[in-house]
């Protein structure tokens, strides 16, 4: 009877409630050549993000989100799913608006994130559809394929005109070596995806910013007639103990309504090491160094067994990066940007964290050459 | 003291928060008449429904809810009210935005309707005001009635030019048969509702989708001069074990500007059968089919005693509606539609379900004659 | 080991959800000449604030908000913020969104204000910034002082075309009488304040309703070029039991473009008296009265141990005030108004408050002289 009881209650629905806060600064340096390609960077303090998520289980096997993000005024719809788990062969389902699953950095979730933004210009986002996924928290690989619809934006969006807008995407990685006697702390990381998309209303564009939110986007390919393009999709990466390395290519083959296909691709490579010896952790249900960072000491004051009152340093890591991204391919002039960034991060405690990242830019555009745009830039972010 | 803590702590205020969520696929098939006639409907995949909802209760007798729809992009304000129970003759006073006591379906919560949309084209949705209402779950009767802001809209909508802009609005059901012995797996329902709006624009429009809530407007009166108008519904409903039957019939008299009153009106039919032997559970409260409907098993596993996992079939119900609405009459030529529509719901558990409906529209207006619209739609949807 | 527990999860995030909401009901008169410069103020039946709020503790000194406000279609932030407690020498810092230390009014919280609305026109309301501040209970002083984004407006605002949009701002209070013994049901408090603030647009702008939201502005000084401004703010205020005095002066020093400077300013005198016999809470903390009104008793009814159910009146409480804005100097011709408000608060329960107004403000601009705006307003106010 007792047991009964446990097992009904199994099956409500339970609900976390949670949120997160990004409120970050930025000041930029440009030369004239970037004013004129780019526009004028403005100096800007605001919220970066502002979310609100809530999740949970459901019946034992199934699990949901409802996460929004206000930051801007208006609502948007970030992970709204099921999930459901423990299935035969597939493992588990995924149904509503969720990350397609492309490219290691997207799947990373943003609070923790190396640097304050990501790279790739190529990067999905959410989009609506179903995913089969795998969920093994000891598995050596993971797998996700999905059918989507395949604008972009941040909201879900519609079929239009009739027309398909659907996106195949999947991904596949491999862990050839980590390292269970340390929970992780050694790991070497490979991975794969790919998507094909048809675009109904047969435009395409690609921009991207020089991960710097409030900079303007220094590559811009503007409206490219297209029916569909390709995306390809590599990762590697390897982590030992504080130091880590992780990077990614990908490639777009758009095929354009005239007889051309053209081909895009964008790259990085970044490096980071922990002063205080914390690791990143990899997680092996997602293929990502998902979990949390958990410094030895927190910052400000922590009572132990062994002072009444310690005062501790937080986590402290360092970062480098290098991107690069090609818009220009055939009669696409999007331009092409390289960018240097280097990242101190100081964890306070498992919840709070400070970012200071500084990021050298340099653009050619057909509007001017050797556009460069320096920013400096900081973050407070809390999640609970 | 034990007591009088417990006491104390029944006053304040306690707070459950909730959602839910629909995602719906549609697809559509017109013929040139209904293109020409309405425009041309778009394939769509979207979230019909995001909700984050709030409620509780406080100080013994009185609740309260905040539920607002994030879905798209701006917060609407559903249900936002209190509600003073127990209190002499009038038994409860609500105030705050919440549905106007008019129509059996349109007082069905979304979860529990029978087809994804609702019928009528008179529904008068939610609406700011004051209203006195019965709450008795043993009563073999209910009413409401208030005072409300009449303007259409689902927010909140202000008076305007000094103009009154206020609803009368009231509504009485009646049971005269309820099987107590089965919780009410028998019971007959009958009701009736009158509304008397005043126009404070002097402006009115009706116009209505074939239940399908990306098509377009298939019957529309565009805007006609009204210094108000009144409405009248009259429901009915019989359920017996799996099988229920609901019907009603809404009527509006239109004061235009000029000397003639008009009447337009809509009627709806709809039976429906859990293949599984569950009910739809009548809520003797609000005189609505209420109640969530809990299968005998669960989809996908249930633990029991009886067996360590067994798989549930969950719950399978099937229904037919057919429903006409007629908004040709004087001057006003709106159009005419007549629909039929049949569903399938499968309930995987009491917070999810799964629904697929298929309905064929028949319409005529001033644009075109026999107009013809299927739609094909799926939703999934999950509270909790 | 049990303790070492405890100290674990005091260092993990709390969060405690409510909400509130205020459901208003404007009803406006106006002679011509009010008309004529103010424009035709419509009645009006709407939601004044509906507030989403989450908050809690981290760390053992850290607590965060995120507080947005979802009443009118978009989301606004309102107290978005990490606060570092127990620090040395500046006790408390605060980093994110929220009220600049200015004004004891408005740090008051909107849920305990003596009337609906707040008086000045040179309240700064909430910026992006950070702030060192007191938070003492038991100390007769508070002190914050901060540096802010300058812009106006109530979400976070963006340092404009690399031009400065910083302010200084900072509050001092003294508390010289603090009657222990009744926990402050004697209490006198005095303010101070000022604000540095330069404008990156070198656009200025006062303008200020006569305390009704729905109401015209009766005075405006329309885009004033200038390229800062100084406020100064003085406080005074003395509680004896149920009786209570407030009063704050604000003036504005506006550096013009031109070589002129010219002076503005508000005051406001307000006394209120509870029939009841309850008490305004002084709060030493924040130096404002800022804790919630008990009533003596509930309304409706109380459970206690003399009977098994009495009826309790609530609290009630009668306020006068006297204000008066003057916006005219030099070249602004911003105008001059008074205004006599009298009010009546019932306080259902610590949760539930009834608020009327009666307002008469008498205006002088240079649209027309003499305009008179009577406004008789209503409030249900709910807070969990």
């Amino acid at each position: 009877s007792e047991a009964k009881a446990a097992a009904k209650a199994a099956l409500k629905p339970n609900n976390k409630i949670s949120g997160r806060f990004f409120l970050d600064a930025y000041n930029y340096d440009q030369n004239v050549a970037s004013v004129a390609s780019a526009g004028d960077a403005q100096n800007t303090v605001q919220f970066r993000t502002v979310w609100l998520t809530m999740g949970g289980d459901v019946l034992e096997n199934t699990s949901y989100r409802i996460w929004v993000d206000v930051t801007g005024g208006d609502v948007k719809l970030l992970d709204v799913y099921l999930d459901f788990a423990e299935l035969p062969v597939l493992q588990n389902v995924r149904i509503g608006n969720f990350f397609e699953p492309f490219g290691m950095e997207q799947l990373t979730p943003n609070i923790h994130l190396t640097f304050m933004e990501r790279s790739s210009v190529f990067n999905l986002g959410r989009h609506t559809g179903i995913m089969a996924h795998s969920d093994d928290e000891n598995a050596n690989w993971t797998y996700g394929a999905g059918v989507f619809v395949s604008e972009h934006g941040n909201a879900p969006i519609e079929f239009q005109d009739d027309n398909d807008a659907a996106a195949l995407t999947g991904r596949l990685t491999w862990c050839p070596w980590y390292d269970e006697a340390t929970a992780g702390r050694g790991v070497f990381h490979l991975g794969a995806a790919y998507s094909y998309r048809v675009l109904a209303d047969d435009n395409l564009r690609f921009r991207n910013r020089p991960e710097s939110f409030a900079a303007p986007f220094v590559v811009d390919t503007g409206t490219v007639g297209a029916s569909s393009y390709q995306l390809v999709g590599l990762e590697a990466a390897y982590a030992y103990g504080p130091w880590m390395v992780q990077s990614e290519y990908h490639g777009a083959t758009v095929n354009e309504l005239g007889p051309a296909n053209d081909y895009l691709d964008s790259f990085y490579i970044q490096t980071s090491y922990f002063l205080t010896g914390e690791n990143r952790y990899y997680n092996r249900r997602s293929g990502t160094f998902a979990n949390a960072i958990v410094p030895i000491e927190n910052f400000f004051r922590v009572r132990t067994g062994d002072c009444d009152i310690c005062t501790g340093l937080g986590a402290w890591e360092v970062a480098y990066r290098y991107a690069t991204t090609d818009l220009n391919a055939g009669s696409i002039t999007g331009g092409l940007t390289d960018l240097h960034a280097v990242g101190l991060n100081w964890y306070l405690s498992p919840y709070t964290r400070a970012m200071f990242d500084y990021i050298h830019s340099e653009t050619d555009t057909l509007a001017a050459n050797d556009g460069v745009l320096n920013a400096l830039q900081m973050r407070l972010q809390y999640n609970f």
